[in-house]
C-alpha cells in the first residue's frame, strides 16, 4: 500500500512488525521506513521526467547491488538485470526473529527481506516490449534471488510481483519487479496450498493441472498456448480481464522451473500484454508469482503459475468488507475479445 | 470494482452470478450490467460538474424511489435521504436462487439485492459535514433497509458500506451509501464471525468488548470517545489513519441498536472525518459496516461496528498476492497524532 506525502510528515522511531489483525488470521506489515520513500508516480501523470534512482548512471543512489545478471538483449550496458536492496523496506533481514502473542493481539519482529529486481537498464521499456529472450532472464533472476533467500532459516516464502503503473501501485517508472521474503506464509496463499492439497487428496489430482485440461477441452476461456505454457482466464475472474499464465508442466517448485520452460513463459505473457494493450489501452497492471513457500517443498499437490490482474478499477468498500470482488466482464467474454485479437494480428 | 471506458465496449448477454475462485474460499461477483454504468468521478477531477442522477431534480431518471426518509435539516427538500435501486446492479433480486457445482468449479446465480441511498439531496456535502442529528437518519435507514431486506429468505447478509472519492472507488459525486444483499455470508465476514465465535467460547468473552476496554486503559490507540462510543486505531491497521468506530454497548445485531447509540455513533464519526481532513487533506476514503448476518442473529459473540480506511494509496500486488498490507504508519502514531489534533480544537 503506497503512502500519501501527508503520512511522511509524521515522525516515526519504531521498527517494523507484523501485526496480526484481530478474529481474522490475517496479518498486515508495519513498515515506518517506507513512508519516507521517494514518490515518482502520481495518479496524474505529470512527473515521470524525474531523476530516476533506477538508470545504470544513478547507481550510486540505490543501496548496493546484491547480483546483476548479463542480457545478450543489452550488450553494452554495465547489466541487464539488478538486484538492489529496497531503500524503504518493508522488512530488514537484521533482527532477531521474535513472536508476542498476548491472547488479543499478536506480532512478529519485523524479519524479512526486500529486494529490488531493475529488469532492464532502459527507462522506458516495458515487459511487452522486451524480447522473451531477456525476459526469460528476468524470471532466473526470480528464480536465482529466491535460491539465495531460501538459505536464510528464519524466511519461510518469498512472494515475487510486479506493479505496473501508479494506479497499480507503482511509485517508480523504471522497469522493476519485487521480491518480498517473509517470516510466515501469507493468509492467501495458504489458502491456496490448504485448497490444492485438499484437492488432492480427494482426486489423486493437481486441481491446476485439471484446469488447464478442462480449459483446453472447453476453449471458452483459453486465451492462447504455446509448448509449454497456456494463458487462461480464470473462471472465477477478480477483475476483468484478469489472466493466468500456466506452465504445461507439473512442477510447485518455481526453483526447478527449466530456463525452455520460462522462456515459453515469457513468450506467452509478453503476447498477453500486448493482446491487453490493443483491448484496454496502456493499462495498469499487477502480476504475482504463486509457488510453494519454502518449507513445503516437496509437496506434490501445488502447481505454479502467475496471476496477472489489469488495475482499471478501484478496489472498494465492498472488497475491503467482503473479500470479494464486483467484475462486469465475464472470464469467457475476455477470453473471446483478446482471442480475436491475437486471430487478427496471426 | 470500477470498470473502465474500454471495458464497456464489450457488449454482454450473460445475467450475474457468483463465482467461486479455484482453491480458495473467495467468491467474485460475475455482474455483467455494471459495464455500462456512468463514471462521473475519474482520478483526475475534470468532471464534478456533469449532471447528477442524484440530485432531487433529476429523480425521474433514476430507478423508482424504495423508500424515503426525512430529515429536519432539509426541511425544504423532498426527502432527507432516499433509498433507490442501483440502475447498474451487481445483483437483482429476480431470478431463482440455484447452486452449480462441478468438482473444480462451482457457482450461485446472481441473486441478491443492490440499493444506493442518497444520503441527502444537497449534491456538494459530505458526511462531516452534516450535523449528526442527519447522519443519525442515514445510520436508521441502513437498519430499515436491511429489516426490509432481511423478509427476503434467499438473502444470508447485507453489506453496507460508503466508497467516499474516486481513490476510494466512487464513481458518482452525490453524498451516498450502498447495500448488498447476497445469498451467502462473505468470506471476510465469516472468518471473522468464526474468530469472534472462537475467543467467546475458549473465554466467554466479546474480543470486542476486550478490545475496547484494553484500549480505553492503555490509551495509546484511542482517538476519542463519547457517551456511547469509541474511535479506535487498531492494532493491525490495513492502511495509515484506519479507525474503528465501536458502540460502547454489546450487540451483534446492527438492528437493535438504539436511535440514542446511533446519534453517538453519527457524532463521533463526523469528528473523526474531521480530523482526517485535518491530518490528510481531503481523503478518499471506505467506511464498512460489520454486523452479524441475518442467520446467525441472535448468536451472542459478535458485536458490530464500523470500519473506516483513508484510501491515500493503492492496493499493490503485494496485497493482492498475500491479503497481507503493508502500512507506514503504525495505529498508535496515527492515533497520537489525531488525539493532539482533537486537543488543539478543544
Amino acid at each position: 500500500m503506497a503512502n500519501s506525502v501527508a503520512e511522511r510528515s509524521l515522525s516515526h522511531n519504531s521498527s517494523s512488525s507484523l501485526r496480526k489483525r484481530l478474529l481474522v488470521d490475517e496479518w498486515v506489515v508495519i513498515a515506518p521506513d517506507r513512508a519516507a520513500r521517494p514518490r515518482q508516480l502520481e495518479l496524474s501523470p505529470s512527473s515521470s521526467d524525474d531523476f530516476c534512482p533506477f538508470c545504470p548512471d544513478n547507481a550510486q543512489v540505490t543501496p548496493p547491488t546484491i547480483e546483476t545478471w548479463d542480457s545478450p538483449v543489452f550488450p553494452d550496458a554495465p547489466w541487464g538485470v539488478r538486484a538492489v536492496a529496497n531503500k524503504f523496506p518493508a522488512l530488514r533481514v537484521e533482527p532477531e526473529l521474535s513472536t508476542e502473542p498476548d491472547g488479543l493481539y499478536e506480532s512478529i519482529s519485523g524479519v524479512g527481506a526486500h529486494e529490488v529486481l531493475i529488469e532492464a537498464p532502459e527507462h522506458h521499456t516495458r515487459w511487452r516490449a522486451l524480447p522473451a529472450e531477456h525476459l526469460a532472464i528476468v524470471l532466473g533472476a526470480w528464480q536465482d534471488r529466491m535460491a539465495d533467500l531460501r538459505r536464510d532459516k528464519r524466511l519461510r516464502s518469498v512472494l515475487a510481483f510486479k506493479n505496473h503503473g501508479a494506479r497499480a501501485g507503482a511509485t517508480l517508472g523504471h522497469i522493476h519487479s519485487q521480491l518480498i521474503g517473509l517470516p510466515l506464509v501469507p493468509t492467501r496463499l495458504r489458502r491456496e496450498l490448504d485448497g490444492a492439497r485438499d484437492y488432492f487428496q480427494n482426486t489423486g489430482l493437481c486441481a491446476i493441472c485439471e484446469m488447464i485440461a478442462r480449459e483446453r477441452s472447453t476453449g471458452d476461456r483459453l486465451i492462447l498456448e504455446n509448448e509449454a505454457a497456456v494463458a487462461i482466464a480464470p473462471f472465477g475472474s477478480r477483475t476483468a480481464f484478469e489472466t493466468w499464465i500456466l506452465p504445461r508442466s507439473h512442477r510447485g517448485d518455481y526453483l526447478s522451473s527449466p530456463r525452455s520452460e520460462l522462456l515459453s513463459i515469457a513468450e506467452i505473457t509478453t503476447t498477453v500484454l500486448d493482446l491487453w494493450r490493443r483491448a484496454l489501452g496502456e493499462v495498469a497492471y499487477n502480476l504475482i508469482l504463486h509457488c510453494l513457500p519454502f518449507d513445503l517443498l516437496g509437496e506434490p499437490y501445488y502447481h505454479w503459475h502467475l496471476e496477472m490482474l489489469p488495475r482499471t478499477g478501484q478496489v472498494a468498500g465492498f472488497e475491503w468488507g467482503s473479500n470479494m470482488y464486483i467484475n462486469a466482464t465475464p472470464s469467457e467474454v475476455a477470453a473471446r475479445h483478446l482471442r480475436k485479437l491475437a486471430d487478427h494480428s496471426a
